[in-house]
C-alpha cells in the first residue's frame, strides 16, 4: 500500500486535485494519498521545494511524492521522476527537487534521475495546460505500483538548480531570512539552531525588534511574549506566544533577521 | 475498492465533510474517497454541474460520484441516483447532473435514474437540514458497498433541467461567456475550441481588451502577456502568463467573450 | 481498517497535517484518515471541542479521534488518549475532550482515559513544537494498529475541564448563545430545540431582530427570509434562506439569542 504525497498550487476549489487522485487511483487503486499542500502560491517554486524539504522525510520508505508547481507546463522544460534514497519524487525539472537531490548527494544516499518521455506510462490524451492530470499523476501512480524507475525515462542529467538564500556570517553572528509564515504567523527561517553557541545570550533582532535570550517553547513565556525558538525542523523561528509574530511586526518571507551573541 | 468522489458547497471549517465520511466508512469501509471540491460558492447548483461534468469522466468504471449542493433540502424536492454509462450519481433533483445525463443520453450511454425513496439505505434518524449526512452519503455509500441501483429507489421521469449558456453564433464568429475562473484567475469559457477554423487568424476581445492569435500554452509566452488558448477540457480560454487574467481585467463569471476571425 | 480522525488549527497550507498522515500511515498502512477541520481559529480548543462533540458520534464503533489544538504544546500540560465507549480519542489536556467526557460519563458509558508517558510509542526524537507530528500522531496510528490503551501510558485523574457557555433559563423562555457560525453564515445556539414547548408561538430574537415561529427547513420560506429552525444536531439556529444570517445580522460567536413563547 505504497503513500503518494502531493503538493501543489491548484488550490483546494477547481477540483484539479480531484481529477488527479481519480487518475492515481485508477492505476494504483491500493495507493495511499495524502495532501502536503495544495495551497502553494502560484508559480511559487521555492515555497514548494522548501514543503519537499521539511516534510517528505517523515515519510515511510518507498513513498511517491508528487509536485506540481510548473509555469512552464507545455514548453520544452523536462519532467522528472527521482529516487533519492528511499523516497521517490515526480516533478516538473524547475529546481523542485534541487534541495533533496543536493542533501541526498551530500548524504551519501543513492540518486537516481530519469527524464520522463515513454508516453506510453501517461495518460492516452496529452493537453497543453495540465500535464499534473496527463503526464504526473499517472507516473506517480506507475511508480506506486511497482513500475521501476527506469521504465519511465531516459536517465537526466543536471537537473535545473534551485537558489535558496543562505544565512550569510557576519562578525557578531549571522544574517538570516524569513523563509516562510505559517498559519500562526510564525516566522521561519534559514539559520539552523546548532549554529548558534550553547551558553551564551543570543539576541535576535528583526524588523527593529529586540529579542533577548531563546526560549524552549511557545508555552515557556506569557501570552503576546515575543519569542525566539528552535522550531520543528531545527531552525530559528521568531513568533508571539498565542498570537501572530508576522501580524505583530509586518514581517514577509524574505525580511532579515539578525542574530547576534555576547 | 470503489471510488466515491464528493462535491459540495459545504466549506472546509465545520466538520460537515468529514462526518460524511465517517457514515460513508461505516457502510461501505473499503471506499476510496475523494474530495471533487467542496468550496463550491453556497448554493450554486451550475459550478457543481460544471465540476462533475469536467473532471468526473476522468475516474475509474465504477466510481460513485457524490454531489451536494441542495438550497432545497427537506423540502418536497427529489433526491436521485443515477447510472450514466459506467459511472453513478448520487445528488438532489436540482439540475446538478443534468448536463451530464444529457450528454450521456447523446453518446448513447446505458442510462438509469431513481428517485430515493427506500429509508432503509438512510441513517436511522434523518434532520430536516443535513440529508448530505443522513441521506446522500449513506446511499452512496451502499452503491460503493456493491448495492444494485434499482433497489435504492422507484424510477425517476423528468429529472430536473440545467439551464446553461450556450455560446451564441454571430455573423464574424462566436459570442461566448466566461463560466469559470480558476484558482489563478485564468478565465475558462463556454467555447469548445474545435469550434474555431484552422488557418485562420482568430481575435479574441473580453472586457475590451483585444488578444489576436492563440498561444499553444502559458510558456509560449512572456510573463505578463495575456494569452488565449485551449484548456485542458478542450475550451478556449483566457489567461496571463505568470499572473491573473481576473485581475488584469476585472473578469467575472458571466462577462461576455467575443470570438472573431479573419 | 480503523478510522483516524483529525481536528486541528493548523490550516492547509503549510504541511503539517500531510507530515502527520506519514506518520500515521508509517505505522498503521492501513488506516483510513478522515480529515475533520483544520481550519479551527489558532488556540481556539471550545471550537474544536464542539466540533469533536457534533460529528465524533457518527463514526462507527473503534474510530481514533486526533485532536490538537495546543497552545501548551512544549509545557508540563498532559497528553491524555481516552476511551469513552467504544470511540477513541488522542488529544492534549487542556478541555478538548471534556464534553464528550462528561457526556460519556452521563451516559454511563465506559470511560478509560490515560496520561500518555511511554515515549517508545512516540517518533524517536519529539521537538518542542510539534507534538502533533511526534507524539499525538503516532500514539493515535498506535491504537489504530490495536494497541491497548492502557499501554499506551498510565491512568490520568482529573482531565482538565472545560467550561461551555449554558442556555440560561429566563421568566419567559430562554436566553442562549451563540457558539458557531457555519460557512453558510447559519447561527448554530446551544439551545435544544426540544427544551422549547411544542404548540406554543416561539418568539426568537437575535441582535435586536424579530423572528415569530419555527419552520422546520430553510426550503419552506422564500429566499432572503430569515428563519428560526432545529440543525441537523437538535440545536436551535437562525438562518437566512439561501442567505447568510451572519452577514444579515452583522452576529458573532458569543452573541445573544433570547426565546420565548406565548
Amino acid at each position: 500500500m505504497p503513500i503518494v504525497t502531493m503538493t501543489t498550487d491548484f488550490g483546494l476549489q477547481d477540483g484539479f486535485v480531484g481529477v488527479m487522485k481519480g487518475v492515481i487511483w485508477g492505476i494504483a487503486p491500493a495507493a495511499q494519498i495524502v495532501d502536503l499542500s495544495h495551497l502553494v502560491a502560484p508559480q511559487n517554486v521555492a515555497q514548494a521545494a522548501r514543503l519537499l524539504r521539511r516534510h517528505t522525510p517523515y515519510f515511510p520508505a518507498g513513498s511517491v511524492h508528487l509536485a506540481v508547481v510548473d509555469p512552464g507546463v507545455g514548453t520544452a522544460r523536462r519532467a522528472l521522476a527521482a529516487r533519492l534514497g528511499e523516497q521517490f519524487y515526480v516533478a516538473p525539472d524547475n529546481g523542485l527537487i534541487d534541495p533533496l537531490l543536493q542533501a541526498a548527494i551530500q548524504a551519501g544516499l543513492a540518486v537516481e534521475v530519469v527524464q520522463l518521455d515513454r508516453p506510453e506510462y501517461w495518460l492516452r490524451s496529452v493537453s497543453h495546460t495540465f500535464h499534473g492530470r496527463d503526464i504526473f499523476a499517472p507516473v506517480a501512480a506507475h511508480l506506486a505500483a511497482g513500475v521501476r524507475l527506469a521504465a519511465l525515462g531516459s536517465p537526466a542529467a543536471n537537473p535545473q538548480r534551485l537558489a535558496l538564500p543562505e544565512p550569510v556570517q557576519i562578525p557578531a553572528g549571522w544574517q538570516a531570512q524569513i523563509t516562510g509564515i505559517d498559519v500562526f504567523g510564525n516566522l521561519a527561517t534559514n539559520l539552523e539552531a546548532h549554529r548558534l553557541p550553547v551558553g551564551r545570550l543570543v539576541r535576535v533582532v528583526v524588523k527593529g525588534t529586540v529579542i533577548d535570550g531563546l526560549s524552549a517553547t511557545y508555552g515557556d513565556q506569557t501570552a503576546g511574549a515575543l519569542v525566539a525558538l528552535t522550531d520543528s525542523e531545527g531552525f530559528l523561528e521568531v513568533a508571539v506566544v498565542n498570537g501572530s509574530a508576522a501580524n505583530l511586526l509586518g514581517a514577509r518571507v524574505g525580511d532579515m533577521v539578525e542574530v547576534t551573541w555576547r
